[in-house]
């Protein structure tokens, strides 16, 4: 691999912040780095193991000369951004959900569909992080068996918010904590919900994402349109439920899986230790806390559907900052 | 109703205290109120709308004279003591699953399947708090569409498993709040986790209940057998999937249920807003904390399912003390 001069547009946010790390940790050959964000941000100066850099104002910076950027700085700057940044010669990696359905835009799971990489024309889009979580333990089923439907509830931190995720449920904790009793008598005193619908401490959120008109959120269409490119399954039927839970880091999901055969856990659990990128459980359960900081997502409590026979109910957890964002975003630049 | 001797049994634990609000609060037509513990409660002295009442030893109390008796002291004391109370002319309504599955036992959600109730040989039995959440919303769906299957997943709050799993949350938060960067990172200090496998706080813990030989655990395989009694459909296939989250009260369950004949969102929240003891929720999504201290389960996020049309996904959550324990236990002793 030759080195690069890589760019980092939202340097300064949550996944920002875990790009550069990752990028760090795995000593990414690059022969310059450059880290772009809001204007609010330009200025600050981030210390890394290349050395101390300037964020720089990404309304103004000139970007000449970047080979590869990987953008978290959401939809409506990466709709602005990102296109020019193809034209100049730039391979955009962009995390947010702006071109991820554009049938010109490759979505990839690094460990799952590799290969849609090499398809792009300069934008490279990186899946939801619920989707990315499912898709680890999901991809390699569905080679080995034909994957048909997916049921799945998700459990997921606030960090996929952003740190202003991670603000409002530790003030909301602090709140909370005292009211031990008001919480279980429901005379709680409202700690003001700004980014959530309803407090998120000491509580679950059965909607996560923006209402659409068909009932479902965006962030649940997203598990069913995202899975069906993914996976390069366009009729496969999932029923999703987005859910927000007073957890920092790791998102989890429940799901069940019915494939064109009949399935066996120990057949599912023979194809997922295989796998790249996932470690299976057996012998205890992985809980968000296990995944946060890890690059492997977790897949745990593998058993025979029990109701109809013949599928496989299972659970998936992973950093939703790390595999869910940062590291696949950075691995799909080591791809190209 | 004539005036009756009621005994409480676990009187001081989570749901025994619950039990007597509720008495309280519904003015419940008694002639004497005993309240029963093991030794080391006994000799407490509670005060109650009915005057101080003095706590006695479950082990050595005279019973003769108490017309019901509401159970909520765990099962090895139910199934010790439970056939002495009914043999003594006592009716029992006990809250563990030590009867749940004895055929001669009626096992009843007030609202849902109350005729079942009449069919007693002096014990009744209370559902698990998990099933009687969905119970409220399955039950009439049931009624008027002919339910088949369910896949839940469920987001069940720690006083489900009695004070001790409030107090194991509340010492876990203490730990925790201020290591947000380190729960972030991976790197947090273990709060040593006593009745959970794993921390509780700031995480989920995808394994409610007890592992049993099929993967499944005792909670999960509740919901089966359970649900298949209460709405007498022998052949109700159930995938469950029951996780702990960091919330004090109110257990909320994600279904995707399919009926004989495919139903809409809106007739099923026809039905639904017809029946008694649950609110549907339309304008906003109900969480754990709306549901904390009051008597209706709450149902949200009624949609049609989208990968296989003709079902409804949808949410319900309730207070896990009240309709999920307590409330119901005093609703089957009205009913008696």
């Amino acid at each position: 691999m030759s080195d690069h001069v890589v760019a980092v547009v939202g340097a300064t946010g949550a996944v920002g912040r875990t790009i550069l790390s990752v990028l760090e940790e795995r000593s990414f050959p690059l022969s310059g780095l450059r880290l772009l964000a809001s204007p609010r941000s330009a200025g600050t100066i981030v210390s890394t193991s290349w050395g101390d850099v300037v964020v720089e104002d990404l309304d103004t910076a000139d970007v000449t000369g970047v080979d590869i950027a990987l953008f978290s700085a959401g939809g409506d700057r990466s709709r602005r951004y990102a296109p020019a940044f193809a034209a100049g010669g730039t391979v955009v990696v962009d995390n947010s959900s702006a071109f991820r359905m554009d049938p010109t835009v490759p979505l990839v799971v690094v460990g799952v569909n590799d290969a849609a990489a090499a398809e792009h024309h300069g934008i490279v889009a990186n899946p939801n992080c619920t989707t990315m979580t499912l898709m680890m333990a999901a991809g390699p089923l569905h080679r080995a068996f034909g994957l048909e439907s997916i049921v799945a509830s998700s459990y997921q931190a606030v960090s996929g918010s952003g740190q202003k995720g991670v603000r409002e449920l530790t003030g909301q904790i602090d709140v909370f904590r005292d009211q031990v009793a008001a919480l279980m008598a429901g005379t709680w005193e409202d700690p003001g919900a700004d980014l959530y619908s309803r407090p998120i401490g000491f509580n679950v959120i059965p909607e996560a994402g923006t209402a659409t008109e068909n009932g479902y959120t965006d962030e649940e269409m997203k598990l069913v349109y995202e899975s069906r490119k993914i996976l390069g399954i366009e009729d496969l039927r999932v029923e999703p439920t987005c859910v927000r839970v007073p957890v920092m880091v790791g998102h989890g999901v429940s799901a069940t899986l019915r494939f064109s055969n009949d399935v066996g856990a120990d057949q599912a659990i023979d194809v997922l230790n295989q796998a790249t990128g996932l470690e299976v459980w057996t012998d205890k359960t992985p809980t968000p806390l296990d995944s946060a900081g890890i690059d492997e997502v977790l897949a745990g409590r593998i058993r025979n559907t029990i109701g109809e026979p013949g599928g496989i109910n299972l659970w998936v957890v992973g950093d939703n900052l790390r595999k869910g964002a940062a590291l696949n975003a950075v691995q799909i630049a080591e791809l190209l």
